[in-house]
């Protein structure tokens, strides 16, 4: 391989000994069983399924979660619509409210692959711009309207029937073609208790309906009513009058989803792979060379009731050591200890010797990575799959 | 440009307005202005100067920075090495401690390049590996030794005499070169207080000094004293003993840095530029399409006096909007706000709007991107300079 080639390896290092460090390791059989598990949950619930490929911004891992290979799935760039587009996918939400400026980029896609990429936006005024846009180039762009579900972030209120409509009708009006109504009940993140997630879901289902409903009383189209998050999705126990769900770091799972309780640290399918550099015995720390670089600055079980610091420390075989974690990390170096309070024993590492981290953000520590290392069922490295980074 | 290339556009759009976002921007005139005025101050110290090439990641920066096209130079990674060295440097200290397993990767970029390229290390078990590897490799790999200036990472203690001259006997007993010493007084980045930051440098110049006395009067030769944080030379008053410093967060400055006091915020050179997608009027927010994934989840600010949130909010000029901050940020959803207690009025700003972040974190934030668009004096793009990222 040439030293300064950008492109992916080909070749297959298949032991985790031969792998440089830090690198990510996905088990595929876990991504296998998440997947598996979400899709027959939410046919039980009667919902078609639009992954979020957000997470895992990988073509092989798209086609494990798409029903199909042309999808439907959402992105959260346009380069990873760019990206999936290419490798077949056909049917995508751009899960991120529209700048005008990047309608262009939208139709290139559109056209170039024959693709049916949506948009989303909450106001009035991005609408003005998406019909003066589809005057322009001819092309009935669909667009969902982004519906607020818990004043997490963004999305026009619920029962705000004036500002639906005023959007649906400017954008028909233009010859945009309305899709629909999307929500994301980020704010379901915060939460732990699987009661409270439920009530999320719940109200997110509720927003929903009464979004799309709003838009039908007033003779406007609502095909498709689209939510989704891990934690409301996994928790949810009726979606009567949701058509599809756009969950995505269900798939690979991370420590914060475990502390929400969307999924089980087994469930996890992401590690990063590090190697000890050194100790400092005096006071109880193992030095490797996996730092925040590596698993991202995401700090997001400060939060909650069990703070795993920068990750949890496992042996090659993916089992924990008890207690052992990341507590802190410098750019390229992570000091591994024993949780603070734990009486658990330091493990005797030799320097060289592989760790694995179970990750915080299994979102944002994919970032840091242009590659998986995929593992199968007896450990071995089985394939590497690319990653798209970048907007 | 090709949908998919991964390589980084050679055109230059260059107008702000013009360029697809969220982006890096990288004020050509600031970070000259950095480099020029650390350079002095060393000059006068009377130190020699290898910057730390991790945080800036660019052949073009690095040549800014460094005294010579060939270097010297400092790095994080073996792919930052690799990078660097095809682009013409040919003195590096890889500046993370040594794994065995690296050790073929070091030698192929000494070969290839014919580059000075040196490893450090903290324990004998290390110096073993090195040794080992130079016997079957016959190349005389130049090793410093890290010593702990500050109890925050890695190195052996300062005073620990029988340790350094292990290390260093192993090694040239084993055909390796003993290079020198090498600290890092990461502690510094916990302070604000110049006289508090200077006590610090002195600690750190006085450990490396007690180091190399230790080695020398065993007979052993120490010809580098290598120190190193942005904080400490900033601070510095005296460095003698020391040859050499390796500071790199400051050619390119953050709030971080600014709250530490190593900068000013006019200071720093790095902004992400955003568009606005949306705004919930009722809870003053203004929400942009750089969200953490193009900031980083750095929050490094939180720790300090003044929160910053993830970024201060200029305009397309530069200017920082009174009070004005992303207060939340989401994958690709940042909220822009007043700073909670202030009474500054939102900006009335349409969709589509351009804003410029100061980031918390140069090294984080330029993580997530794979090029600069470098600005000129009149505020226009000039360049796109390619960043490189991994292992």
């Amino acid at each position: 391989m040439d030293l300064l080639a950008p492109d992916v390896q080909t070749t297959v290092d298949s032991r985790l000994e031969d792998l440089a460090t830090p690198c990510l390791l996905l088990d595929e059989a876990r991504l296998r069983r998440n997947v598996t598990t979400m899709k027959q949950h939410l046919a039980a619930l009667g919902v078609g399924f639009r992954p979020h490929l957000k997470t895992a911004k990988c073509l092989e891992v798209a086609r494990i979660a798409m029903t199909q290979p042309s999808g439907p799935a959402t992105v959260s760039t346009l380069r990873e619509a760019e990206f999936f587009a290419a490798g077949g996918v056909r049917d995508m939400i751009y899960g991120v409210g529209i700048a005008p400026q990047k309608l262009d980029r939208v139709g290139a896609i559109r056209k170039r692959f024959a693709a049916d990429l949506a948009v989303i936006l909450d106001s009035v005024e991005q609408a003005d711009a998406v019909a003066d846009w589809v005057k322009t180039n001819g092309d009935a762009l669909p667009v969902l309207i982004e519906v607020d579900a818990d004043g997490h972030r963004s999305g026009v209120a619920p029962h705000d029937q004036a500002t639906l409509v005023a959007i649906g009708r400017r954008l028909i009006a233009g010859g945009a073609q309305l899709r629909g109504v999307l929500l994301h009940a980020g704010a379901s993140y915060g939460l732990s208790d699987p009661v409270a997630i439920a009530a999320a879901a719940e109200a997110e289902r509720a927003a929903a309906v009464s979004a799309a409903t709003l838009l039908r009383q007033a003779g406007l189209p609502c095909p498709v009513v689209s939510i989704g998050s891990t934690p409301t999705a996994r928790f949810a126990t009726h979606l009567a009058g949701v058509t599809e769900l756009r969950a995505g770091v269900f798939m690979i799972g991370d420590l914060f989803q475990a502390g929400v309780g969307s999924c089980a640290i087994d469930d996890i399918a992401l590690t990063v792979l590090s190697s000890v550099i050194g100790r400092q015995r005096a006071k109880g720390w193992i030095i490797v060379d996996a730092g925040w670089m590596a698993l991202s600055r995401d700090r997001g079980t400060a939060r909650q009731a069990v703070d795993q610091g920068y990750g949890l420390v496992c042996d090659l075989a993916g089992k924990s050591y008890p207690d052992l974690m990341l507590i802190d990390a410098n750019q390229e170096h992570g000091i591994v200890a024993v949780r603070p309070g734990s009486d658990a024993a330091l493990p005797e590492l030799p320097i060289g010797a592989r760790l694995r981290i179970l990750p915080n953000h299994a979102c944002a520590t994919g970032a840091q990575h242009d590659r998986y290392h995929v593992l199968d069922d007896s450990g071995a490295v089985s394939a590497v799959w690319p990653r798209i980074n970048g907007w």
